[in-house]
């Protein structure tokens, strides 16, 4: 069966935030615009992945594996759409994220991801499943597309930026930001920022091929916990991006302290990537017009207080 | 000498950020909508005061008490206007709002509270400085002209609200709204939202006169720690206010949080009044469109994880 009834994309996800701070523009060296998605419908950018993928695919079920945003996403779009979703999160998710996801009437499935991959729980339950539509959270065209619409509605502002930072976990973000850059035919610099902690990418870039982690890595940026950049978005991304910056833990938490202090913005860690890699590497960015994609604000208040007293 | 580079208001002041929230919404059982000052330039809507005075008033100089967000709004203003300023602010006001002051180019006077008024010490300045304009934070033809701005956006709005909720300490605020309200033509009772702590205002409408505290009260919301309202904006409250709800401290944190966790927006204890009003009273809006102005967000990183730990 088709949706027909589906709306378009930009109907439904809000048009990205921005916000403005002279004070943390002042305190990073560069001419700064926030583009945050953080009051994006279920908290993150993930929506604009989740609901294109959702409304194109004809199956009425959908099984995915989701640190959390792209979990709540994927419910909270196949709630708009009538549709079923289990979301398998590992089992020391955000605490937020597993509620959400269930309030928006997702299916959540917890898995120990130090036992078995989320990979591997995925298709247990498509084996249980044969009608569902197994997506990846970062890794499939729809996805890129979907994230596309967040790139162009930063190539449609007035201004130009010398760099646009968003952070990369599995790539998809950025691959949908590089995607529409192109397309724009504006000669902005898209730049990934991803935890030192979690380099995969940046080594890939290096390598000149996907580089795996072995497991997740236990980065405080949960939302960049992959083990690799997915295949559709590598071809994106290698002759893509800029570069990528690595984003040590404390500038990360640094980011998350900035963001709170000097633009009343509160971030989750894997959002305050971009401000870390600006922290990380100033000379780069020094007096250039910079754009940072704060990709979501869902975090833990136990996990956020503790980054506030560091 | 006058002014003649002044830009409009409109023109330096950033146009509200509208958040909405599902979740929040569902919690609070009304269908809710944000319009968040927390990401107007210095954090909070008293840059529409702010510049309007300091941009319409002849003198270069200006003096003001302030408990903080008005100082900072002032400082900037003045920037903005190549005046100079003097702030006299209480000595236990929010740290992060003295140094913004400062970081804006104001000259901070910090006064005990407990020994010597406000009012007393900005008359001790002015003596010193005949020259300068000695502005009230909330109680000034030209601060509620200002602050009307707010409710001209609210009422140009395409959706039409059954309440707008706005935070109430000298007034300034709803005595604004209620002006624009009124000039719009539109039905929307626009109701205040004091600290119980600090009620002068809701015992002035019982009352049907001024009541003042005999202190400044030690609301944790210390937007609203004045000791009564002004006299220009009472002649615009006491017949404009639909009501006045005082809000119990509990639930003015309640508020903080739940703005954290379902809206992921950063509030002062001061912003989250709108909210800690609906959860005071929940049965006059249940099921009602309410708008609840957060009217902004700097808010001392120590203060805020004492909330959230609550």
């Amino acid at each position: 069966m088709t949706n027909t009834n589906n709306k378009p994309l930009r109907d439904v996800v809000r048009p990205t935030t921005i916000v403005e701070s002279g004070r943390l523009s002042a305190r990073l060296g560069v001419n700064l615009t926030i583009a945050t998605e953080t009051f994006q419908h279920t908290g993150s950018f993930k929506l604009r992945a989740a609901y294109n993928l959702a409304s194109q695919v004809p199956q009425r079920k959908i099984i995915t594996a989701s640190s959390g945003n792209f979990g709540q996403a994927m419910a909270y779009a196949c709630k708009l759409l009538g549709k079923w979703c289990t979301i398998v999160m590992p089992d020391n998710s955000a605490q937020v994220k597993v509620a959400a996801v269930r309030e928006y009437g997702g299916n959540v499935d917890l898995v120990n991801t130090l036992a078995k991959s989320r990979a591997q729980r995925v298709n247990e339950i498509a084996a249980d499943h044969p009608d569902a539509y197994v997506s990846s959270a970062y890794d499939d065209p729809l996805v890129i597309r979907g994230n596309a619409s967040l790139g162009e509605e930063l190539c449609e502002m007035a201004r130009t930026f010398d760099y646009i930072i968003a952070p990369i976990g599995g790539g998809g973000l950025t691959a949908g930001i590089v995607t529409a850059v192109r397309e724009s035919g504006k000669s902005v610099k898209v730049v990934a920022a991803e935890p030192l902690l979690a380099n995969d990418a940046a080594r890939s870039l290096r390598e000149g091929r996907i580089v795996y982690n072995e497991t997740e890595p236990q980065t405080i940026a949960d939302g960049a916990r992959t083990v690799s950049v997915g295949n559709h978005n590598w071809a994106v991304l290698r002759d893509g991006l800029f570069s990528i910056v690595e984003v040590p833990e404390e500038k990360i938490e640094e980011g998350v302290r900035l963001l709170f202090s000097l633009a009343n913005l509160k971030s989750e860690p894997t959002g305050a990537l971009g401000v870390g890699a600006v922290l990380t590497q100033p000379e780069v960015f020094q007096g250039r017009s910079v754009c940072c994609v704060v990709s979501g604000g869902n975090v833990d208040a136990e996990v956020y207080r503790e980054i506030l007293g560091n």
